[in-house]
């Protein structure tokens, strides 16, 4: 696997947008986390004022053989069908996404149907047709975990070639957030029952046999918590490691990832596990009402900017937070200095 | 003091609203928070499916005697060089209304000082050149509130009766953080150091002289607490009488108000304490990082959109959290159902 190199942050332009934002007429810091953001921006980006002008979602799509142990509220089938509501323009994402004026770039990272459409701007980088049931044994194989990684870092550096300032996550996969429970616990060494959630809506013996498929699959595969690709192909998913490079590939080209709720989070700590210094790139856009989110956040160390009680994924929060990123860079390029201005400063 | 009538909620258009969420495609409450705005913004309009297109901000600017108590970090001339600023489109109000895609209205409530402008958008309604030092006796008369109020009216019915689908409010008023902690602490019963922050960034000892001014406020006037123009005529301000007018106006033609953040709490707090039927049309954009707001929500019964340490003011954080409602106007009025998308429901 080819790891692009991440550099750190830009602290010269981190310290000019802080002085500017001291300039600006308003008193210092009254735009609270704004202001944090638009620092974080210049940072990333290497510009003391950063611009978000072309937004993208990338929507990764997969399947998860665990499925089988009944741990999802919806059938199988509603995974590519969704994926032609997307292309359809139908979901949340999609009207979100036109909210903020984002794009949204719909990718089958390992759907398990064909899925029948003949628009072009579906991405077909299917590594499997849905994982294996990793209950049963691994979720897929160390080279397909690989191969899911690199296809998301070259997803990300297309849609940057053609222009993206910044890259928003969501994803798509009936039963995706057991295999990102069962990452959190690998990484974390956590028990299922503190991080599984109801998911898409399942009832409490639902909860049950999600929370013991996770506990199985941690037994059954042994994921080496100190490996990030090992965790990923034992209890990942396609779309999870797509994902993850898609934070690196961004990363390494000093662009910010608007990192999504449960899903993408768990992606993010597979990123961080394999390339640490992607981790100064992602936002994350708000905390999941799905159970554990808060802790993963907390073991990432990392503060979300919403929290409104969703958990539907999609990248529905990432467009959300990419709205507030846009607005923070405005308010560092587009306000009047006191000078400018002609306001009088602090007594 | 002529209040217009006030219906409360429409509870056919919520159920309609609730019911529709159900059928599109997402988890049923995936969206959380969305969800729930969009219900209530059927019932604030009286439509299935409201609709937020024309947006507007009304910033409503005075002055505060108490200033004289050396309350406030800033010299009161920032109050009106603020509202030319507003004016020239420099200030952040106009960057996130901008961002938002919201109109500004600039109202001269009671500034201390001449606005030397030709620009013929401001609404010059100065009830006073600032009002009396609330610490040596009351800060207007109670003719001078309703007036405010009446004020507030009328501006929120002009920019109805010209398209508006929703009101964000605004202020501007150096010291005018001492007044609305004074309004929260009379109509609470709360002492001063439970509600009074640092405002634009006094210091300890700033923030001692604020406390003892409201303290003293409180003691020469004697608020009635049952009756919030007393209040207001007391211990308020013209900004913030114009606002809770706005408020009231607004909800008697069914058009949702967005709160903005301390002194706009303080505004709700009397609108609902003149007219409690206008509560259901607020929606509180953001917990502001002053001292005391999260009190003054709670006393409302209320749990804002938004908490990202923000405390400027202008409207800014109403300006983000109408984009949140125009977001779940959207989501309600845009995406597919289950049925129009094909896809499959719940096992």
């Amino acid at each position: 696997m080819n790891i692009p190199t991440i550099t750190p942050l830009n602290q010269p332009a981190m310290q000019a947008a802080r002085e500017r934002q001291n300039q600006l007429t308003k008193p210092a810091g009254s735009l609270g986390r704004l202001e944090e953001l638009s620092i974080q921006l210049a940072g990333i980006t290497g510009k003391e004022i950063p611009q978000i002008k072309n937004k993208v979602i990338v929507v990764m799509a997969g399947d998860h053989g665990v499925v089988a142990e009944g741990v999802s509220a919806y059938p199988q089938e509603v995974t590519p069908q969704m994926v032609l509501n997307f292309l359809h323009g139908g979901a949340a994402i999609n009207v979100l996404a036109n909210h903020i004026g984002a794009k949204v770039v719909v990718v089958d990272m390992g759907v398990a149907a064909e899925i029948d459409t003949d628009d072009k701007t579906l991405l077909r980088r299917r590594i499997g047709w849905g994982t294996g049931n990793m209950a049963q044994g691994s979720a897929m194989k160390r080279e397909q975990a690989e191969e899911a990684i690199q296809s998301g870092i070259e997803i990300a550096l297309s849609e940057i070639s053609k222009g993206a300032d910044i890259i928003g996550t969501g994803d798509m996969g009936i039963g995706n957030t057991t295999p990102s429970a069962a990452i959190a616990c690998a990484l974390m060494n956590a028990p299922a029952e503190k991080i599984a959630g109801r998911g898409t809506g399942v009832d409490d013996d639902g909860l049950k046999r999600k929370i013991f498929a996770i506990e199985k699959s941690l037994n059954v595969n042994q994921p080496n918590a100190n490996d990030g690709l090992d965790v990923l192909s034992k209890v990942g998913g396609f779309e999870i490691g797509g994902l993850a490079g898609v934070m690196i590939g961004a990363a390494s080209k000093n662009i910010p990832v608007m990192v999504d709720g449960f899903i993408s989070t768990a992606a993010a700590m597979i990123a961080v596990s394999i390339a640490p210094a992607c981790k100064d790139y992602l936002i994350f856009a708000h905390r999941s009402k799905e159970n554990g989110h808060a802790l993963m956040l907390e073991w990432l160390g990392v503060k979300p900017l919403l929290d409104l009680d969703m958990r539907l994924g999609e990248g529905t929060g990432a467009a959300l937070g990419i709205s507030l990123a846009e607005a923070a860079c405005k308010i560092l390029g587009e306000m009047a200095t006191f000078g400018e201005a002609g306001v009088s400063g602090k007594d």
